[in-house]
């Protein structure tokens, strides 16, 4: 089990693999500060779920020889963790990216991302398959649909559409561009759509449940 | 939201439900202070979610006009929490029933007992419906299945069936009985098994998803 960050989403599944079958939890340091201060992660008890403290820059060997190497992705401190001031863009948030290479095709997977550093797109330009960031198409749609009163960049992420977004950060890739991580008032869900439209005729897929991809 | 105690699988919901829609959460004080220790709960902000501590003996209206009287229940910590030597029959660790009646009709409800007092039995008498701990059919079924190291007492809930099991403390009840928190080795769940016919044949019924209950 790998963790990226210890958003709500990406922490709480563990709570549902509490059988006591043994496995190894790879996550960032600040994450792991999370589990092990949460007692309610206590029915992972160490002695079966052994943590591994993984850093940007590292490279470990996941079972099933899959090379994983973490990197810094601009976000966020997990919402119940912030300040009254959070750091959107810091770098040192414990939200990371992960590349995972095996049998010479590689796969890199960012759930959040606030920006594109010059770095990020240096890793994700070699990629053969990229799932990206898709929790928003324009960044005040929360505030659009009343559902919400801050916009996407204040939460970490940066929008799909519009100057910055992911579309035009990421538009020179080569790799097969999958959205994940999809809010649920973000139109690219709707089949039909015309944002939906947008994202496809810029060459990207919208993921969907038991969705494979093979490389 | 009503908690009847801190068990994962009765607070992990919660974390479905941060969406910023106002509710209110009623708990003991122990639940309570599982929720205020945990930061992920942080997700449910108290200005949102308005938290309400509940005793056993105390009488609350919840919205809909339901009239719930909560009960001490023979029970556990939950396992996160517990110590070295956990008290597993203790009536004040925070594990406790709810008696909810509206319209005349009274449901009881018992997601997890050690034992059956006599409080218990003269309340669950005047109920129309019980929903009781069915989680294991015999005492040692982990043991036996090798999912586990522990008895269902052990872990705070007495069995279904043999001496002291609850087709025996409850076999008096006039009111409609159905089996509830069902672990996935228990037998009641394998339609057609002798276990199944065993709680069909004293009058019981297996709980299923999406199950109404009409009194």
């Amino acid at each position: 089990m790998l963790l990226t960050g210890a958003e709500i989403d990406q922490v709480a599944g563990l709570l549902s693999l509490r059988e006591r079958a043994p496995f190894t939890l790879y996550a960032t340091a600040s994450a792991l500060s999370v589990i092990e201060s949460n007692s309610v992660f206590g029915v992972l008890p160490p002695a079966v779920v052994a943590r591994r403290t993984i850093e940007p820059g590292e490279t470990h060997v996941l079972p099933g020889n899959l090379r994983a190497e973490f990197f810094a992705v601009p976000g966020k401190a997990p919402l119940y963790a912030e300040g009254e001031d959070p750091d959107t863009m810091s770098e040192t948030a414990g939200n990371i990216g992960v590349e995972i290479c095996a049998g010479g095709a590689r796969l890199a997977y960012v759930p959040g991302a606030a920006a594109v550093t010059a770095d990020m797109l240096a890793r994700l330009a070699r990629a053969d398959a990229v799932l990206f960031d898709g929790t928003l198409f324009r960044d005040d749609e929360m505030i659009a649909t009343k559902t919400g009163h801050k916009t996407g960049r204040r939460m970490g992420h940066m929008p799909i559409d519009g100057i910055g977004g992911s579309l035009e950060a990421l538009a020179g890739l080569r790799a097969r561009r999958i959205y994940i991580h999809i809010n649920n008032t973000n139109p690219i869900l709707v089949d039909g759509s015309p944002e939906r439209a947008r994202v496809t005729g810029r060459g990207w897929e919208v993921a969907e449940d038991g969705m494979e991809v093979a490389l």
